[in-house]
């Protein structure tokens, strides 16, 4: 049965971190603790943020690292608790914006964070968490409005805490801040936020409001991604790009798919997901075809595409054409990987969604055939 | 500055009903006031929702009227007191959801309705309300995803108390609720839900995420509702008319336009509100045409017309297809009320956000045209 949620405060547009300083104040936060990493920090980002929070003095904490740990995760909260942090504002991609979920949970909560791992029952101890606001500075992964957060645990494995609870009070997303953004990650997460449109847009899950945010996010992305990797500069496909990305994670509940359910093993490898999701893909599209009819029929519409067209061929060309790789070997994959990740994304409840069902032997295929 | 806020956890599906006692139990409900009126007691629906919601038995109110009162929100609390309630589940159209939405903020906050009025600033004074379950009967306004209540308070003048902290926490559509409305409601209550995906598709405010749904909303009222109008048990239609309603308040954040500016003093004479904006919304169309070209050219995409289609015409020609008055005469309006009702429809908080900007000489002409 259908079940539809949405969440979250927004401020979207152009100069909105100016807005940061007034939502600080009206979360009623005296010292938050500001989640970052050192990219941003060194491309001027968070000196940005930290104008914007004034009088107000946020604790910095720029230590985020790509797939963010439960190391980071106790530095800040020895931080938090040193300097009686009341809150948190993440700024950053994804993966600030999921340590910031776990300061907040764990803040609020104690305990460690695989005391709320999704897969051990965990999320049903998450009750309301400390006071976010996410500020992304790259348009992909819609983490600003997103439940979860992935983290690695210090003996290494994945922990996934999940609730409704986690989603951010408040949202800023400023095209402003992704303008420096290089082509080459403007691609690799514009691909993600594209991927959330279409994965979400195929899932056999009936969600009518989220299949509409989907499809426009689809409509975007395809339109704008190009003009935004071509033209760094250009703000209008900033704005598209960053509303595309938000709206494939306000999206993303209707459920994702086969792409993402290889993704996530293949993420345990340090690749980027964006990158993996370009990749990826287009062999789901081809798999997926003939099982998703009017669902295509809609995407090629979205993608301004004509009706005879064939979606994989379109997002091949798509991806080659914003300059990303095309296989998995390029990341560095070795081949003898290979069934071990498939037999985890037949397992990912990821999979379950895909609107063409798929065992073990047909993950391999598709991942052989993106090697 | 676009500002995109979502709320609620909605089931929906024929049977949904079902999940009534569950939901209780989720929100820890011991004692729950059930709001609802007379014609939803005689249609049997009411007896649905007490079988489904065993073994607890919740305390019944159901004498919630047309246009929702004072008294009856006292009677409800006095209630509430005596048998110790501890949330609120809503049964019906509009009348009951507001009703009880006013119920869950005084249980909760104390004073007079007065004291939250949006109008002396009280919106501010709205905190965490008692929980509240919507269960609409009809497609129609989406107030089961609304933050705010319309109610008249004991010296007859109107009350709107609006913040989002009143939004249900949980919404249960079922359809199967739907299928014994007769054909003229079905009429007059679906067109209230076209109205709210066409009005919000045409206003200025930016929200993509609310214009992808307004837009499909659009699609689904006006390919379904002729369908839901001439066979009531065509199961499809009411399940695609509940959906149109929903998307139609689940995008109402983004803003209305000038028929609802009118409908709203045209609603103090006592008449039926999507009665009315049947009348007047080809009308407003007519007269934003030429300032609202994009938005109309994919209204006309949504509702299947040729590119050339003059949309007012199409409006005029779906609302008289449907049995439904087209003068506003005909609901026994005086003429000589017109001017009072235009001064207040210009100074309407929804006139605002109307795509051509309207004063009272312009609303003036447009009740006019419509009587």
């Amino acid at each position: 049965m259908p079940l539809i949620q949405y969440l979250s405060r927004i401020h979207f547009d152009f100069g909105a971190i100016a807005g940061l300083g007034d939502e600080i104040v009206r979360l009623g936060l005296k010292r938050p603790l500001l989640v970052t990493d050192a990219g941003v920090a060194d491309a001027g980002i968070l000196q940005r943020a930290l104008d914007a929070a004034r009088p107000l003095d946020p604790v910095v904490y720029d230590g985020t690292t790509e797939n963010p740990t439960e190391r980071s995760l106790l530095d800040c909260i020895e931080i938090w608790n040193e300097r009686g942090c009341d809150g948190v504002i993440a700024l950053g991609g994804g993966s600030p914006i999921d340590l910031a979920k776990a300061v907040a949970l764990l803040a609020s909560h104690g305990g460690s964070l695989a005391d709320y791992n999704v897969k051990q029952g965990g999320s049903d101890r998450i009750g309301k968490v400390a006071r976010q606001i996410a500020i992304p500075t790259a348009a992909g992964t819609g983490a600003e409005v997103g439940r979860a957060c992935v983290m690695s645990l210090l003996d290494g494995s994945k922990c996934v805490a999940v609730n409704l609870n986690m989603v951010a009070d408040v949202v800023i997303c400023d095209p402003e801040l992704t303008l420096s953004l290089p082509s080459r990650l403007t691609a690799a997460t514009g691909i993600d936020a594209l991927s959330h449109g279409i994965e979400t847009y195929c899932s056999p899950l009936e969600n009518p409001p989220a299949a509409a945010i989907a499809l426009d996010a689809v409509r975007r992305a395809a339109k704008w991604l190009p003009v935004a990797v071509q033209d760094g500069s250009n703000r209008e496909a900033r704005w598209e790009m960053m509303m595309a990305a938000l709206m494939g994670g306000m999206c993303l509940q209707k459920a994702l798919g086969a792409a993402h359910a290889m993704a996530t093993p293949l993420g345990e490898l340090h690749l980027h997901h964006g990158t993996l999701i370009g990749i990826l893909l287009p062999h789901v599209l081809r798999f997926n075809a003939g099982h998703a009819d009017l669902a295509y029929a809609d995407l090629r519409g979205a993608a301004s595409l004509p009706e005879d067209a064939d979606l994989h061929v379109w997002l091949t060309e798509f991806v080659s054409g914003l300059g990303l790789p095309a296989r998995l070997a390029e990341l560095g994959v070795a081949a003898d990987v290979l069934p071990e990740i498939a037999e985890k994304a037949s397992k990912d409840h990821l999979a379950k969604t895909n609107p063409r069902p798929a065992g073990p032997e047909d993950y391999l295929t598709l991942l052989r055939e993106a090697h």
